[in-house]
């Protein structure tokens, strides 16, 4: 009766079991309908459950189970739940109520139109961050902040408190260089040129990276193909100390894990908030201790940016948050209509970057460029040459081997440098007849690489052939598509098949 | 090779293993993480999949397993999807990419603050009923519409879509009454005092009722301890052909059914909408048949509407929209601040009704009065008595015994009557100090019932003894808990005994 009354207090006790039900970042708890910790506690699907163990704590959500899967004294986790935990199979949960949100007020004085105070959005960014927002109330919180209802004060004390609710870097240099690309386009993999380049300039450019998540390759994903990028902080730095520059994953490093959570809900809404946008992008370069940043905005038809109206808007938000914190930031308007390079997939994406290191004639002139382009800007804003200096001292740096070196370095201090493969299948995509290409639907392209097992198998993807004007006769190969099974050859050769004008020809 | 090119044009077979997860009302599909449906289709962990089979369709989110649970041969579906599809155990599904939201430029226009058309916000509304709402775009829209984003016009056309995308009812009689409590108190039952003083009266008033969500009973829980109430139209229909009214569930008859979907996101961000409020309130009374409704509205320092210039303005609201349908609409603000009745718990509380219905001495004065002035009100709105003669109309057909046996006809219509039982184990929570009762935590009052076992115990809950005002001597019962067990009456004591101020009592 003790323990009966202890449990009715609000804390009960189960035994874990690992069911491996993965629900990507969101916390679930499966418990057994008729357990009687559900029925003492007035538990009921869908309430949000306090969990601790191991003194960590999160708030789940219960879904519930029948005895096939569970007794009445189990309990288990989904594997984003089990892994925050540190969960092993067997050991005791607290299962409670949780608190209220304490953010709970200025969430719905947001939604309802109201100014947010810097301490307000810090308190509702510390609970986002600790896992108490569920996916309903971040969509709330999203929804609330999107269009303009977010001023320029709001979205500095968002940038604010997304830099302070995670991990922070610091470098023993005065500047720090960084970049980034807003609306990646594919095969865009310029950071890959850029950190060497700047690096072989002696300046310091610790960049993080992410991995692939709707797109057929992030950079570290096409990183990772020729080294390791899933380095700790530790690690990164003795990398950065020794060759002022890496290339690794941001993923583990806990910078801005707040813009990670939102991103999870901004992701499926597809919403613009430009505050968002904004503190999302800077919190995580304040974060990584970058000083001097310049961001590639490609502007185009499909892009995120559509004309130059919307993209100076932007860029007048992010001049006047960067310049709140001090960060000195270049924007570069590029153009977006169509893919870089010619390589769509990790492995293929890393041949075209080695291509343009190592000064191939073959290689893709587009992606040279734009990789020069933007350390040359990041050259003059950093000070390391004189305005209108950075494209010739740029094009030096790779032209002279220095960059491909500095590259070479890297990898070698990431953990050692790897050829990249080409895939076991490959099967060409033939011109039904003869023009010249005037459309590339980039969405499909994409998928045909998805389908051929782009970013899970390294190897697979695209190598495309026909960028827009190239004329081709009948039977010409169009793309390539390069998998590391028969089977995921032949989905994605049937996706192609079954969409004939994903490179629209018009007859001349 | 053939089969593989077909899955590859966008769908793929699995054979169903019931799993038996509750999701609540979300639908969820579980895969093997290695099964090659997902490889080929690039569905990843949280992808929306299209599900078919037996000539339904759902849009379900994709949550991933390991062996353990599910071959790569098998599928899954939570019971929510499981019960929409009509699924049975090793039947084949189609799985395959779902068509993008039709609705989805309409959604976003409202985010950004834009107005919506009738068939925009008609559009929206059809694909919420369909189930291609997930949780997070509900949300967006439910958050997009709060405060006043809503327009009187927009309020009209969110009615007319919610009221068209569910079934119709509709009855052989120029007038049908109804009523409608906005913000339930805790044993506010005054449906079934209404509806038999009303169906006494000759009039029409077919009425129904919501179970409990969050609460200890709602109204189809109360009356189902004393007849049956999950009866199909074709019964209904014959139980108000025959007596003039009844009180069933309301759940399973698709009466606006996006509203259930609304609400069930509504409820955990807890914002209140005027204009969704008086959709969901008047399409649900719309879709029912109605024609004269009467509102209850509680007013008070906790109710929902906690001023009187709220209350006026969600009257407005209420009024125009109402108009619009040509539906007679009569408000009625009533006391909000304390529990009506004695009772709280499904059976405690149908004690208390039928104590009123029966003219018993010990019956609750404030329970019978509430229903007597609502009835009033819709007396005189149907025209069935001069406006000021209601009261005594009512209070005639209730001391006369009429509305009893009106009560008792509707429950034999509805399957027969049953006699409310009391629970096995009871126990008195006694004052510690004598004084005068000045507080009521109602909440906490709730949640002892709850823990007791209500509404899954139907007798279970707790029985009130100390209103507000009610002077009390050391060691008095304040309130007795009634449970089925010995173990979910120890939880309740102990939650009661750990918060001793649940009922407020000041030394005089």
């Amino acid at each position: 009766m003790e323990t009966q009354s202890q449990r009715g207090n609000g804390s009960a006790a189960l035994r874990l079991r690992r069911l491996d039900i993965d629900t990507y970042r969101e916390f679930v708890v499966f418990m057994n309908r008729d357990c009687e910790v559900c029925r003492s506690e007035g538990f009921e699907v869908r309430s949000r459950i306090s969990v601790r163990m191991n003194g960590r704590h999160i708030v789940a959500t219960l879904n519930t189970v029948g005895d096939d899967l569970l007794s009445v004294h189990e309990v288990s986790l989904s594997e984003a739940a089990w892994k925050a935990l540190g969960a092993q199979i067997g050991q005791s949960v607290e299962l409670s109520h949780p608190v209220p949100l304490a953010s709970d007020s200025y969430l719905r004085k947001k939604v309802y139109g109201g100014g947010l105070e810097p301490s307000e959005i810090d308190l509702i960014i510390r609970e986002v961050t600790d896992g108490r927002y569920d996916d309903i109330h971040l969509a709330a919180f999203v929804t609330a902040c999107a269009g303009d209802r977010l001023d320029a004060a709001e979205t500095v004390s968002l940038t604010a408190a997304m830099t302070g609710a995670g991990q922070r870097l610091s470098w023993p240099a005065e500047k720090v260089a960084d970049k980034h690309c807003i609306g990646g386009l594919p095969g865009n993999r310029t950071s890959m040129i850029v950190v060497p380049i700047i690096a072989a300039a002696g300046l310091v450019i610790p960049k993080t990276s992410s991995r692939a998540i709707t797109s057929p390759a992030g950079t570290a994903d096409v990183m990772e193909t020729l080294t390791r990028v899933d380095l700790d902080i530790a690690a990164m730095r003795r990398v950065v100390e020794r060759e002022g520059g890496c290339i690794v994953w941001g993923g583990a490093m806990q910078l801005s894990p707040a813009d990670d959570i939102l991103i999870s809900v901004e992701r499926p809404l597809d919403f613009d908030s430009e505050g968002q946008l904004v503190a999302s992008v800077l919190s995580k370069k304040i974060a990584a201790g970058s000083t001097h940043v310049v961001l590639d905005i490609p502007v185009g038809p499909t892009a995120k940016l559509r004309t130059m109206e919307a993209a100076s808007r932007l860029e007048a938000r992010f001049r006047h948050v960067a310049s709140a914190f001090g960060l000195e930031l270049r924007i570069v308007q590029t153009d977006g209509s169509q893919p870089v390079g010619r390589g769509i997939g990790p492995s293929l994406e890393a041949r075209d970057v080695l291509e343009v290191l190592q000064n191939r004639s073959g290689a893709s002139a587009q992606l040279a460029s734009r990789g020069v382009a933007l350390s040359a800007r990041l050259l003059e804003l950093m000070g390391a040459c004189p305005e209108g200096a950075g494209i010739a001292r740029a094009r030096s740096l790779l032209a002279t081997g220095a960059a491909w070196r500095k590259f070479q370095a890297i990898c070698e201090a990431q953990g050692g440098m790897r050829e990249p493969k080409v895939a076991d299948h490959r099967a060409e995509i033939l011109a039904e007849r003869p023009g010249r290409v005037t459309a590339i639907d980039n969405r499909r392209l994409a998928k045909v690489a998805k389908l051929a097992g782009a970013p899970h198998d390294p190897l697979a993807g695209v190598d495309f052939h026909a960028a827009l004007g190239t004329p081709v006769e009948r039977g010409q190969p169009l793309y390539t598509v390069h998998a590391q099974t028969r089977g995921e050859l032949g989905y994605a050769l049937s996706f192609a098949r079954a969409h004939g004008d994903i490179i629209g020809i018009t007859q001349t």
